[in-house]
């Protein structure tokens, strides 16, 4: 086994003889093989991935710290695996086993005389390994932000009057592809005018014109691993108002990456940044979040929300991503990444957050 | 309730009360409204569909059927509803319900006195209604079809010696997109030369080079509903061999479509294509099922297989994909859909399937 299944094998509880682990972002994290279906079975002796016809091979070259078993017929191969480690008991991974997925795991391990535990315990365990990143890790996070950084940089030189939010969200994936990416973090968010007073509004036909706040909420998926940044513009002029309210989310973005430090407790980085915000005269406007990890899944924990407990610790990757917004007129929200260290963290974004009039 | 609703009320076994449903496809199949969150609760009488703020305004006005709720407190909102219809069983989804997922709902459930059931049988009967289709739903599809062979006309001009399966498959995605896709059905295929032989490889940054062949598996999404085709083309020049495959791969797909017609059961078709491959020397080459149907899912019921015993009903979508695949050495398949009507099918693509050698 390698290091994180070893890991996991010895925080299982002592009444409990194996895991189960059936989501495709936790089998890669496990064994480092890319896959769309498969079970990855790990008992304390030995961990196991098995896969069907169309990943075998790779799968045997490529996957670290188990033995591939080809899947021919599920029971039998799994029941063989039960039987040589006298499995009694094995938790399944709440979060990803559907109630028919469930059914029918529990009637072969019922077969072999074992039984299934259902419960979120399993995510738990995950969760407290992959909360931390790996040098590795933080690498492909690293290489995702910039290409979304270099695709958004040749995109804002198509952003003029009269194009839509989704002519340029199209473009800025299509450029994000081009760049190495394997496909965007989430579908993107390119909205404008009005429409940035909504945190998740989705690009639509409507036109930017002179005056608007157009907010990029934007990432690129690479070998498995998201980005995460929000720049919000403008097109030809701002009003008072709405240099006022980005300064106040300027100031209150650069506020919370300079709490965010390991030890501190995450709901410490919401208060101060909402309290900022509130006193700025903006109270109601900010209804979201903080910030949130990052890693194989868009949203991980930790949550910088203002009822996590959670405690920031080095090599945890967290966005801090203030914004106001207004409704019927218009919304700012600035956003970017960190790394958290001992003595504080290291953002990667390294596009400027200083007002820009495209 | 509108049709849909009333139908799948009427169906709930005599001991359900109520049916929750939280899957994004089948809350959009029953209420027209689309959302990445929310819960159908349908009881005997009404429907309801819970959602958070994000969407209350919008499903308010749009959602068919159903008395929108927006969520506050998930076990308050949906106590209200098991009091007032006094509730004391609630099929869930088992195709969609996690475990954890499960566990948050039962505790509720158990808080107003209400008891949940883990089975597939609420699949089960959805199923029954999604697998034919209305003829709103089929224009869709036509209409994702249409996007899709818009986007590998204009492709295929790009198509020539030196130029990467990726690339190609960008600008495919690309073109659909502009033309109005939603996005894609699934990842495209788009593999050249001796991956071909593979009947789900994924595009690489090998180039195209004279004598290959190149497998187009494609399909656009519009309005939530997919598409699905298969064409391989061949650069510069084509073996006997090759020839001989395609003929084969051509004319069993043509006998397919042929034997597609309601009240014919689907593994009669599946035999039809099989025995035809099998006769013509390439038994072993064939792996797959012969189609499946699509919709909502890119692959739903009814499955062409050896196995199924699914009857062919007016209305279903199924897709015909022979294909003939050699190791090491090239694979050819053609797909097309059809909507099965009572005394054949319509094949729903209009591109030609002779062989093409650009």
């Amino acid at each position: 086994m390698n290091t994180s299944l070893d890991l996991l094998a010895s925080m299982l509880p002592e009444d409990v003889d194996a895991a189960l682990i059936i989501s495709n972002e936790n089998r890669r994290y496990f064994t480092q093989f890319v896959s769309s279906l498969g079970y990855l079975l790990l008992t304390r002796e030995e961990a196991y991935l098995l896969v069907d016809f169309r990943y075998a091979e790779a799968a045997g070259a490529n996957a670290k710290g188990c033995v591939v078993v080809p899947l021919k017929k599920l029971s039998e191969d799994m029941g063989r695996i039960i039987t040589k480690h006298n499995i009694r008991s094995v938790m399944l991974e709440g979060s990803a086993f559907t109630l028919n997925d469930a059914a029918e795991t529990d009637a072969i391990l019922s077969e072999y005389g074992a039984k299934s535990i259902h419960s979120d315990e399993l995510d738990k365990l995950i969760t407290k390994l992959r909360i931390t990143k790996t040098s590795t890790e933080v690498d492909k996070i690293i290489k995702a932000q910039r290409i979304t950084e270099q695709a958004l940089t040749e995109t804002l030189r198509l952003v003029r009057e009269g194009v839509t939010e989704k002519e340029i969200a199209l473009e800025l994936e299509y450029k994000m592809r081009r760049l190495g990416a394997d496909g965007v973090s989430f579908d993107l968010i390119v909205i404008a005018g009005e429409k940035t007073s909504m945190p998740h509004g989705t690009p639509g036909n409507n036109k930017i014109k002179p005056g608007d706040f157009i907010t990029f909420d934007i990432g690129a998926l690479y070998e498995g691993y998201h980005s995460d940044m929000t720049r919000t513009y403008a097109l030809g002029y701002v009003s008072d108002k709405q240099k006022r309210v980005y300064d106040t989310v300027y100031r209150a973005q650069k506020m919370g990456l300079d709490a965010v430090k390991g030890g501190v407790v995450c709901k410490e980085v919401d208060k101060i940044v909402r309290d900022f915000i509130y006193q700025a005269g903006f109270e109601g406007c900010f209804g979201h979040s903080t910030g949130h990890g990052v890693g194989l899944e868009i949203h991980e924990q930790p949550v910088l929300s203002q009822i996590s407990d959670t405690i920031l610790q080095s090599g945890m990757v967290v966005t801090v991503e203030p914004g106001i917004y207004i409704p019927g007129e218009f919304g700012v929200r600035i956003e970017d990444m960190a790394v958290v260290t001992a003595d504080g963290c290291m953002s990667l974004a390294v596009l400027p957050k200083e007002l820009i009039i495209l």
